[in-house]
């Protein structure tokens, strides 16, 4: 059985091989497809609602035969009667094929693939990681460009906080892309991912407007500012605006070719009258949604076999009674576990959540 | 592709090819009727509750073949992360191949159809349209009373308000009925209505007790009296009682084979000791939600085609941005839609909502 | 058509055909099996929420082919607009195959079998009946340790108001087995389930710490202790403690072949560290809902046909308008029941709720 749990995980090849699947399927016959996983049973355990990816998922298991259970509302579960995370995941392994996971907690997922036997699909967990985010992202990218090699590529928006920038970028690190960071200082991308970048020796660029490199870019990635995220309100106010681009903004100002992309929901940061542009390529991106989660649920049972399966380890395990990760929202603090550390050669991290541990 | 966002939409003919298109489905046996919309997928967007409507809808798609996922639950969707009717009507458009949709202010599901190429049926938008209960509801007579043509029907109870006679209203005014509008005056029937039928010389009544008139009537419509919907609660607790009926009201006072239906949920309106009784079709009336969902499925999604298709329009449009619709619960203030009018002879309507605009 | 609405209602020959069933059905090829069912259609009513119960029997239903529909958030039904139950019974019988219900008010599973002719299965109503529970329990207890028959069998926990530990006691009644119930006074099994044991002439022994009695047993049935039980909170937290359990606790101190029972979720009462030691088989318990449930869903639905149908009444039916139940959650209190006395050789019992009649 193979799970996806992060990117971080995840080889070139084995990225490959999961867009080339996911190509495979949404060219196959209908018919073909839905007899893939005939009567298989998903579960989808949401701790926290997420509609887009649980209908995406939904609707990607309907399309292999599949049949769907599970929760979206954690108010309504077991949960409430105090049951322990190691517990659910042991119950619904009962009842499943495969379970598709999202969770609040930072390295739920890395926890679940300890306790079942079951194939886990990571569906985001916490501000850890949302491999299927990514690797649709890179589904589209490759779609809309030819291919993800040498790619300049703009993050617009939120990128301090933004799980998507940061698993992207991590993800397009091994296709020698070159990247622009554009935010406001406060919420500029974190120093932990220049020094990664900088050991890769990837080309990266810092500003604070778009308008400054709209001419060079392949792809214009936009995300969404979280008011929550931000808090002097009259900052907030400032940066929302500056942050949202529109057809005037767009249209001859940059490459031809160039790519607008968001993962959505957008709230300010593209207006409408871009949706019917030939660079707007956000709802084709959400669409992309579907083939990449067939792939992962074709390759999480071993349905499909993926040609490679390099599962990357850069890292020996030691475990510790006496390290304690400092990320209070590390599953580590909520559950049993063993404390593992990832000893990597440029320091030490949490097993389950990534973290580096000082 | 063909949309059912209104009753008003439909002609005489459009009508009657649904409830044909039912009957037949009705009949069809299981096996074929499985094949018919096999592993379609149908979503399901209800921004409020309506379990009855959604279970309803739901059933009519399994009995297709079809699979059905979606929301039911506000709160829990990404609407709560700001996201536009607009862009949530196409991201679940990537995922379906017919949206069924409940929302909660006037005009949405015409505003949905102009957003996306998937076919829409409309589970009720706030208090204009909800065209399942209508057709359901003529089905219902057709079955038990033999034809749609010259009945005496009598409505009872919340006329005001009651958007399910409203819609039936207007509906069997194409089938040349007599109605008696039963209900005290602080709750009677609109007076535009009236004006409706008066145009299309429409013979009617208005009594304030269904006593005097029981004999005459081939079908005496009750309707739920909702307590939110009057201030006064010495006014409702006086209406409450007159407008309930039972056993020992009907028995031997009416004609043999009239019938008694509701729209259901039924609070003190109908006493239970008429269940058993040969007038009471309102749990039938209910069952007939099955054929005609069914029926509007597989004509929305063309599975089959109903041999007329004389889609109504007796207006023209005009888009006017000057043009505001008074109606505060209509979409033009909520989604960037355009200004439309619809011009018919007798004044202009938003286009949206169906609102006269003066 | 059968109903399972509680292990009362079970004669001995019933409960072991339904094992059989189970077993059966658990042996069955995947693909000979996903046809029994094929294409009916399940309807889930959760009047309260239940993550496990509803997970399983949703498992169950898929496994046999069928479509699941429901609810399982009773604020987002009907039900707030003020429906009765027996009008949602009618109304979701006109989409359904078979019924699965579970209520928080006792005898609504007695009470919706009078309304419809669908079958209704129990999934729990209020703190009568659980009889799925029940059932997973005995299989597993015969899968375990061969047979029904002469079990010794420890209940800890809250066995006052444990209503799994009650069904239990009243089906192994019938398997002759000897009984040790272990807990604290103040929450130890009610008087009238010992003289229901001692006209049964079944032996039982009352004790509070199980520690005397582990080399006697051959199962030991673990309860969670439900704090919103015990008023007294100093109470709770000195029970806690004493009634878990972990692998010191057990290793070397009990029958080599003693299993561990728990009808989870579990808070404390058992120790991880129990989970890989072979007496643990609490997670199996939970596996074995899902051969049980189907078995339920086949037998209610006809398709496989039980050797014996040897419904057990054990009471006579007499109506008295006089009689009320003492019992404020009893159905008869929310909704227009008859007034139905169970008369037994040893009391008079209500016909919905089973409590005694005074």
């Amino acid at each position: 059985m193979k799970n996806f749990i992060g990117i971080k995980e995840m080889s070139k090849e084995d990225i490959i091989g999961v867009l080339d699947t996911a190509k495979k399927l949404d060219n196959m016959p209908e018919a073909e497809r839905e007899k893939l996983l005939n009567n298989k049973i998903v579960t989808s355990i949401f701790f926290e609602p997420s509609t887009r990816t649980r209908l995406s998922f939904t609707s990607a298991a309907y399309k292999l035969g599949c049949h769907v259970l599970g929760f979206d509302n954690p108010n309504m579960s077991s949960v409430v009667k105090g049951e322990s995370l190691r517990d659910t995941i042991i119950m619904v392994s009962a009842y499943s094929d495969v379970i598709v996971m999202r969770h609040y907690i930072d390295g739920a997922a890395k926890f679940a693939e300890e306790i079942t036997d079951i194939p886990i699909i990571n569906a985001g967990d916490g501000s850890n990681e949302h491999p299927s985010q990514t690797l649709l992202d890179l589904y589209t990218i490759r779609e809309e460009l030819g291919s993800l090699e040498n790619k300049k590529i703009a993050f617009v928006g939120d990128l301090k906080y933004g799980r998507t920038v940061h698993s992207l970028t991590k993800a397009l690190k091994m296709f020698n892309g070159e990247f622009y960071f554009v935010a406001p200082s406060s919420i500029q991308i974190p120093d932990y991912i220049l020094k990664e970048l900088d050991m890769a020796k990837i080309k990266y660029h810092i500003h604070n407007d778009y308008k400054d490199i709209l001419k060079e870019i392949d792809c214009l990635y936009m995300t969404r500012i979280q008011r929550e995220r931000i808090e002097d309100i009259e900052e907030y106010e400032k940066v929302k605006n500056v942050f949202s681009i529109s057809k005037k903004d767009i249209e001859g100002k940059c490459k031809e070719d160039m790519i607008i992309m968001h993962p959505l929901p957008r709230v300010d940061e593209i207006n409408i009258d871009l949706d019917e542009t030939k660079y707007a390529k956000y709802f084709k991106q959400a669409r992309n949604g579907i083939p990449i989660r067939m792939a992962m649920l074709c390759l999480a049972t071993r349905i499909i076999k993926s040609s490679v399966n390099s599962k990357k380890i850069d890292y020996k395990i030691f475990e510790n009674n006496k390290v304690v990760c400092q990320n209070k929202k590390c599953i580590t603090h909520f559950e049993e576990t063993k404390n593992k550390v990832a000893k990597r050669d440029y320091g030490d991290f949490c097993y389950y959540c990534n973290r580096e541990i000082k």
